[in-house]
C-alpha cells in the first residue's frame, strides 16, 4: 500500500534521506536558476501574449508540484519557448490578446493540458508520445524556432504585427514597416548582438581568463540579466519610454493569485485539441531532457509518473495565474550544472521567484520589450538546425519526407497543422513500408542446412517446391500482399506441388493475416498444391493452435526449413 | 508501346481469342444474370433513395466500361447493398430524397468516386485498401446489414421513417408505428417468408427432385423474380394501390439518359470524403470477389488495373443516370456459376438490361415497394454474421476490439463514422503492439552456439555481459522503449561491462531508432560500458554504414551472437 503510494509520490523516496549537504547544493542551484529565470519568465510570457507576471507565476506553483510528483531530480519546470508559442497560437484563436478572456483561456489550456497528462499517466499511456518520431520533433523544433524569431521581430522593430504562420507574420511585418521606432531598433539590435556574443564569445573568454567551466557556464547564462539591467537603466535614465520605446510597465507586486480556468463547454471544445498537442509536445521535450540528465548519474525516470508530475504542474499553473508549462531544456541544464541534487532545488527556486514577484517587479517597470524579444530570439535561434534535413536525406527518404513536410507545413500553416501532419505522415510512411514486406524465394545453400535468396546466392531449388521467406510480421496492411504474391507465383509455375512459407522473421500473425493464410490454403487446396509452414516462432504457434487453421492446413508445419525440404523434395536441380 | 497499352485495356487480351463457344457460354450467363438483376437493381435504387430506373441505368454503362478496363473475367459490376446504403447516407446529408438535387448529388458521388479510383489506379495505390483489416470489414458488413434491414422496415410496414443510424431508425419507426398499412405488412411478410424459404428450402427440394446443382442454383436465384411477378399481379388484380400499398409506379421507358454530375465546389467538398470511403469499401468488396473467382481458374487479377476498371464504371454511372457501383458478390457468383467466360458476358447483360429498360418497365408499375424491401432484407441478412466477434475474441483481443468498435460505432453513429473509426482503431492497436516489442535477455544454450531467453531456458550467462535479442523492427514508435529498457537494465546490474544487442529479427532501423541507438551508445560510453551489435541483417547494415553511428559505436558489430560471446566473456557462470 505504502509502496504503491510511493510510486505516485516520489518525494517520499528522496525526502527520507535528505541531508545538509544536499540542502546546500540545492540552495546554490536555486539561487542561480532564479536569477536566470526572472528575465526568461517575463520573455516567455510576452511570447505567449500574456502579461509578464504570468511567466513568473507559471514558474512557482508548477515547480513545487513537480517536486512532489515528478521523478527527475534535476528537471526544472516552467514556461518554455515552444509551449509558449503553441499557447499564443491556440489562445489567439479564441480571444483577443490583452483581454481578460485571453488570460482565462490560457488558464483553461493549462488545466486541460494538465488533466490530459494526468489521465495519460494514470492509464500508463506514456507510450503515445512515441508517435512523435525524432525527425518530426527535430523538424518541428526548427520550424518553431523560426516562427518564434519572426514573431519577436515586431518587438525588436517597435511595430505592431501578428500571425501564427510565416506568410502571415512576414505580410504583417511588411505592412507595418513604416512605423519602425529607431530607438527600439537600436536597443533591440544591441541587446541581440550582446546576447549572441555572450553565447559564442564570453564563455571562451572567461575560460581563458581562468574561470572554472561551471563558473563560465553560469556567468554566460546570467548574460540576459545584464542585458535587462543595462537596457532598463537606459530607458529610465534617458526617458526613452516617452520616445516610443515599449516597456513592460506596471507588474502587480503579489504572490501568485488564485485563479479559475474558464470551463464553458464551448471554450473547452475549442481548446481541447490544442491542449492535447501541447501536452504531448511538452511531455516529449520534458522527458528527453529528464532522461538525458538522469542517465548521467545512472538514475532512472519513470515516464508514466512524469506524466502525473507534469499534469500536476499544469493544473497548478491553471489555478495560480500561469499558463501551460513543461520541463525546459535550458533551465534544467543550468539547474543540473549548478549542482541540484533533489527536486527540493526546484522548491527553493519557487521561493526565490515568489520573493521576486513580491519585491522585485517594480524594478522591471522600464524594461524594454525589445530586450525580452532579444533574449527569446537568441535562445530560439540556437534551436534552429537544418542539418536534420541532410542527415535524414542520407539515411532514409521516408524520414526525410516526414521532416521536410513537418518543417514546411509548420511554417506555412502553423504549429498545430505542422506537427499533426508530421505525425500522420510518419505513421503512413511506416505502414506503407510494412505493406510491401520483403518476401524472398529461397533455396538450399549446397552443403549446408541454410536457405538463402535465389536471386543473391547460388542455391539448390526444385521446380515442384516454392519456398518463400517472409521478412515481416503479417498483419492486415500486408496480409493481402502475401495472398497476391503466392497466387501470382503459383499461376506462373505450373509444376509447383508444394509451397513452403518460412516464418523465421514473422513476429506476429493477426486475424486478417490468419484469414489470408486460410484463403491461400483454400486456393492451393483447390489447385492440388500443398501449403506448409516452417520455423514458426513459439508465440505465433501458440496463437495458431487456438484456431482451426492448423487442422485445415493441407500440408504440415515443419520445425525447420531444412526438415521441410528433406521431406518434400523428390529430386533436386543443382544450380552449380 | 502496344504491350503497355494492353495493360490498361485488358479487353485487347481476351478479345483476340474470342470464339463461338465462349460466345454461347457468355450469352447463357447473361440471360440468367439479367433476369436476376432486374428486381435487384430496382431494390437497390430504392435503398439508395433513388428512383427505380437509376438502379437499372447503373447496371448498363458501368458493366460495359468494366468489361473494357477490368481484369476479372467473371466480376459483375453494378449497384450493391452496402454501397447503396453509403450513397443514401452521403447524399441524404446534402439533399432531400425525391428532389432533382438528390439524384444529381448521387451522380456527383459516382463521379468523384470514379475519379478517385482512377487516380489510385494510375498511381498504383491499390495497397491503400489494405488499411481496411478483415475484422473491420466483417464488422462493417454485419453492422451495415443490420442498418439496411432496419432501413427497409418502413417499406415492409408501409410507414414513413428515416435515419442513418440504428437509434434514429428505431426512434423514427416507433413514432410512426400508428400508420401501419396492414395489406402492405401482409405482402411484405409473405414475400420475406417466401424468399427466406427459397434460400433455405427450395434448393434442397429441387436437388431431391433431381435438378442439377447449377439448375437448382439458378432457379433459387430467380426466386425474387417470382415474388415480384406474384405480388405485382396481386396489387394490379385487387387494386391494392388504392388501399395504401406503395408501388413503384411509372418508370420512364428509355435507354440510360445522358446526365451531368453536379460539380459546384460546395457539393464536391461535401461529398469528397464519402466518395473516398465508398471507393475504398467498394474496391475492397470487388477485389475480394474477383480474387476468389479468379483463383478457381488459376487466373490472375491486377488490383491496380481493377481500380481503373471500377473507376471507369463509376464515371460511366455518373454520366448515364446511375449512382456509385462496384463488383457485387451475388451477381458475380451467379455470373460465374452460369458459365460466363469473358467480360463479354457482362456486355450482353448490359444489352439485356437496356432492352428491359426500354420495353419492360411498364410491367413493374404495380410492383409493391414492400416486395423490393423484402428482397433487400433477405439478401442483407445473409451478410449479418456475428461469429467474427467470437472468432476474434478467441484469437486476439486487439482484433476483437477493432471489430466490436466497428460494429457498435457503425450502428450507433452511422456507416462513415463506423468504418473510419474501425480503420483508425486497428492502426492504433497495431502501432501499440509494435510499440512494446518483445526483447528477450538471452544466454548460451550449453554445448551449442544457440542463444535463448534466460527466463525460458537453462542457459549460461555472465554478470558482465547483458545480451538482448530484439524481436521487432526498430522505428520511431518503439525506439524510446529500447532506450528505456537498456537504461533500466544497466542501472540495475552494476557489474555490466558489455551490452550486446542481437538484431536477427530487426528488419528495419529508421532514423529515430538510429538516434536512439546513438543515445544508448552515448550513455553507455559515459558509464564505461561497451555497446555491441550482432547478426545485423544486410539491408540494415547497408543503411548503418552510411552513417557515423558505426564509427562512434564504442564496441563492435559481430557476425553472430556466438562470436560476440566468445570475444567478450572473460569467464562463464554455468546455470546448470
Amino acid at each position: 500500500m505504502i509502496d504503491h503510494l510511493r510510486g505516485y509520490f516520489p518525494i517520499l523516496d528522496w525526502g527520507k534521506t535528505y541531508n545538509r549537504s544536499a540542502f546546500s547544493n540545492d540552495m546554490i542551484a536555486a539561487v542561480i536558476v532564479t536569477i536566470m529565470l526572472i528575465p526568461q519568465s517575463l520573455a516567455y510570457a510576452l511570447l505567449a501574449g500574456l502579461p509578464p507576471e504570468a511567466g513568473i507565476y507559471a514558474s512557482i506553483a508548477p515547480i513545487i508540484l513537480y517536486a512532489i510528483f515528478g521523478t527527475s531530480r534535476a528537471l526544472a519546470v516552467g514556461p518554455v519557448a515552444v509551449v509558449s508559442l503553441l499557447t499564443a497560437s491556440a489562445v489567439g484563436q479564441v480571444a483577443e490578446q490583452g483581454t481578460a478572456g485571453y488570460a482565462i483561456a490560457a488558464l483553461t489550456l493549462a488545466f486541460l493540458s494538465g488533466g490530459f497528462l494526468m489521465l495519460l499517466g494514470l492509464f500508463r499511456l506514456g507510450f503515445l508520445a512515441n508517435f512523435l518520431s525524432h525527425p518530426v520533433i527535430a523538424g518541428f523544433i526548427t520550424a518553431s524556432g523560426i516562427l518564434i524569431a519572426f514573431s519577436q521581430l515586431k518587438h525588436l522593430l517597435g511595430i505592431a504585427a501578428e500571425g501564427h504562420t510565416l506568410p502571415q507574420l512576414i505580410g504583417s511585418l511588411w505592412s507595418h514597416l513604416g512605423d519602425i521606432n529607431v530607438i527600439t531598433v537600436v536597443i533591440g539590435g544591441l541587446a541581440t548582438a550582446f546576447l549572441f556574443w555572450v553565447r559564442k564569445g564570453l564563455k571562451p573568454l572567461l575560460r581563458r581568463l581562468g574561470a572554472s567551466r561551471t563558473l563560465a557556464d553560469v556567468l554566460t547564462k546570467a548574460g540576459p540579466v545584464l542585458a535587462v539591467a543595462v537596457t532598463t537603466l537606459s530607458v529610465w535614465l534617458f526617458g526613452l519610454a516617452d520616445k516610443g520605446v515599449k516597456i513592460v510597465g506596471e507588474v502587480p507586486q503579489s504572490l501568485p493569485p488564485l485563479t479559475l480556468p474558464g470551463l464553458s463547454p464551448e471554450l473547452v471544445q475549442q481548446l481541447l485539441v490544442p491542449a492535447i498537442l501541447i501536452s504531448i509536445i511538452g511531455f516529449v521535450e520534458s522527458v528527453s531532457v529528464a532522461q538525458t540528465l538522469a542517465a548521467k548519474k545512472r538514475q532512472k525516470i519513470d515516464p508514466d509518473q512524469e506524466l502525473i508530475g507534469l499534469g500536476a504542474a499544469n493544473i497548478g499553473a491553471a489555478f495560480t495565474g500561469g499558463y501551460p508549462v513543461t520541463g525546459g531544456f535550458s533551465r534544467s541544464v543550468v539547474n543540473y550544472d549548478a549542482g541540484a541534487e533533489t527536486p527540493a532545488a526546484g522548491a527553493f527556486t519557487a521561493v526565490g521567484l515568489a520573493i521576486a514577484a513580491v519585491a522585485l517587479t517594480p524594478l522591471v517597470y522600464y524594461l524594454p520589450n525589445a530586450t525580452l524579444a532579444a533574449t527569446i530570439v537568441v535562445a530560439v535561434l540556437s534551436l534552429v538546425d537544418f542539418s536534420i534535413l541532410k542527415k535524414t536525406w542520407d539515411y532514409s527518404k521516408a524520414d526525410f519526407t516526414a521532416v521536410a513536410a513537418t518543417i514546411v507545413l509548420t511554417l506555412a500553416l502553423g504549429v498545430e497543422v505542422g506537427v499533426a501532419s508530421g505525425v500522420g505522415i510518419s505513421i503512413l510512411l511506416h505502414l506503407y513500408k510494412t505493406s510491401r514486406p520483403h518476401v524472398a524465394e529461397i533455396g538450399l545453400v549446397p552443403g549446408t542446412e541454410h536457405f538463402r535468396n535465389i536471386n543473391r546466392h547460388k542455391v539448390e531449388t526444385d521446380p515442384t517446391i516454392l519456398s518463400l521467406r517472409v521478412d515481416e510480421s503479417l498483419y492486415f496492411v500486408n496480409a493481402r500482399f502475401l495472398e497476391d504474391m503466392v497466387q501470382a507465383r503459383v499461376s506462373e509455375g505450373s509444376e509447383i506441388k508444394h509451397v513452403i512459407l518460412m516464418f523465421s522473421a514473422v513476429n506476429e500473425v493477426d486475424f486478417s493475416a490468419l484469414e489470408s493464410l486460410e484463403a491461400i490454403n483454400q486456393r492451393l487446396t483447390d489447385l492440388g498444391i500443398g501449403l506448409h509452414l516452417s520455423e514458426v516462432k513459439g508465440p505465433v504457434m501458440d496463437r495458431l493452435q487456438q484456431t482451426h487453421f492448423l487442422h485445415s492446413l493441407n500440408g504440415r508445419v515443419f520445425l525447420s526449413q531444412y526438415n521441410a525440404w528433406k521431406q518434400l523434395a523428390p529430386h533436386r536441380d543443382t544450380a552449380e
